[in-house]
């Protein structure tokens, strides 16, 4: 990462370095693992010649939707749920009929998705010296199924199902302090997206920014917005930096 | 472990074996980790010259009473709130009169207690092979600290903290297989407690036992039930017996 600019002027002494986290939430899609590649893959794989680009974009589009229909209704689903209504309403635009199997095998793609290639390693390295969780919209099943494959090394499986509700609500970036004992500014909010981290920081808690320019495809790099912004200073380009900032 | 004897007479072909559990969920009180030595040392050096294995018995034996009163009242708790009331009504018999920081250092010594010598390494082989989780009373927060300190390598931490109530309630074996989307007859539950196992099995879970017949101290060994029991015939002496029994 580029550090932030020295403050100038008066020969103040420096200042007390923050004390470190004791917990780092992560983002889950997009953040720690390629969802955009892995859902075209699988998409393509399960029902060949259709288009996986595209598929995946449609599929990942319903989602933020299919979320506050669910919350404005006042219920909580997991969101292999949300998956399978979305994947129904988006197939026949895509001239699919899917079989009962496919559409399982088809859902249940969002357990298969393929890590960025730092996140493993860079994850074990960070567990030597913090708590790791994932803070994710998944489920459990879909996070431990997914942490099995990929390799992930969760200390525990966190996300919005743990909850009963859906980031960007406070609630649930409180409740990984609230579990595990910790103040809100012990628990940093690791993140490819500045929402979320807008809404983590909000919330109270510490924020770090992972670029991932390619999360929607390389022929889509217009989508991204790798950004530094001002109120997330801690930006970096892999997991990898992040371990390095905090010397793991 | 000894093998359930085999059926004698007819020729008949070898049974089918069962296939695979898919979830091993573990008990992790006495199951995993010595909670009556490992408590009775942290009393013992947060307030020397008490007895620290009258104080572990004393402590354990409010839990049941507490869930039931709990539970009774329809609401929940996390255990650390419980342990919490428990030492509170136990001490003056004690003699002690705790500041509030040695409170919160012996209420914690529940995050910290020691696993049995297999523990850590039969998971790691278990978990080539398995999902694994703790099935346990204690709260997310205990046992993830726990398992940090321990080495304990879950895929994830289930216990009554993410099912809203207490074992032996069915919903909280049937939970594990809810959240990871798997049969509840592909969840085998391992403890060293019978009437967790009776509950699993009524609940529909598989059921492995491990005998840890220390779990009370030495001093105690009439208080511990490590009989084999024809309801539960998988029974070891220890999780690498149930490591070598499935090959990992």
């Amino acid at each position: 990462m580029t550090p932030p600019a020295a403050p100038q002027g008066a020969a103040s002494p420096p200042p007390t370095p923050p004390p470190l986290p004791k917990v780092l939430a992560f983002d889950v899609f997009g953040t720690v693992v390629d969802w955009h590649g892995s859902i075209a893959r699988e998409v393509e794989r399960i029902v060949p010649g259709i288009d996986g680009d595209a598929f995946a974009l449609a599929w990942r589009d319903g989602y933020r939707p299919a979320m506050a229909a669910t919350m404005a209704s006042g219920s909580f689903r997991v969101l292999d749920d949300l998956h399978r209504d979305i994947l129904r309403s988006i197939a026949p635009g895509f001239g699919l009929a899917l079989t009962a199997e496919q559409e399982d095998e088809l859902n249940t793609a969002w357990h298969r998705l393929d890590p960025w290639p730092d996140s493993a390693a860079a994850l074990a390295r960070l567990k030597t010296k913090f708590i790791i969780t994932p803070l994710s919209n998944g489920g459990i099943g879909l996070l431990t199924h997914m942490a099995k494959r990929a390799g992930l090394p969760w200390d525990v499986v966190l996300c919005a199902e743990v909850f009963r509700a859906y980031k960007p609500t406070p609630e649930v970036y409180r409740g990984v302090g609230r579990v595990l004992g910790v103040r809100d500014d012990e628990v940093m909010m690791v993140a490819t997206h500045h929402n979320d981290l807008d809404a983590a920081q909000d919330a109270g808690l510490r924020t770090a920014y992972i670029a991932r320019p390619l999360e929607f495809g390389a022929k889509h790099l217009e989508l991204k917005d790798s950004e530094r912004k001002e109120r997330h200073p801690l930006h970096f380009d892999s997991i990898h930096e992040l371990a390095d900032y905090f010397g793991c």
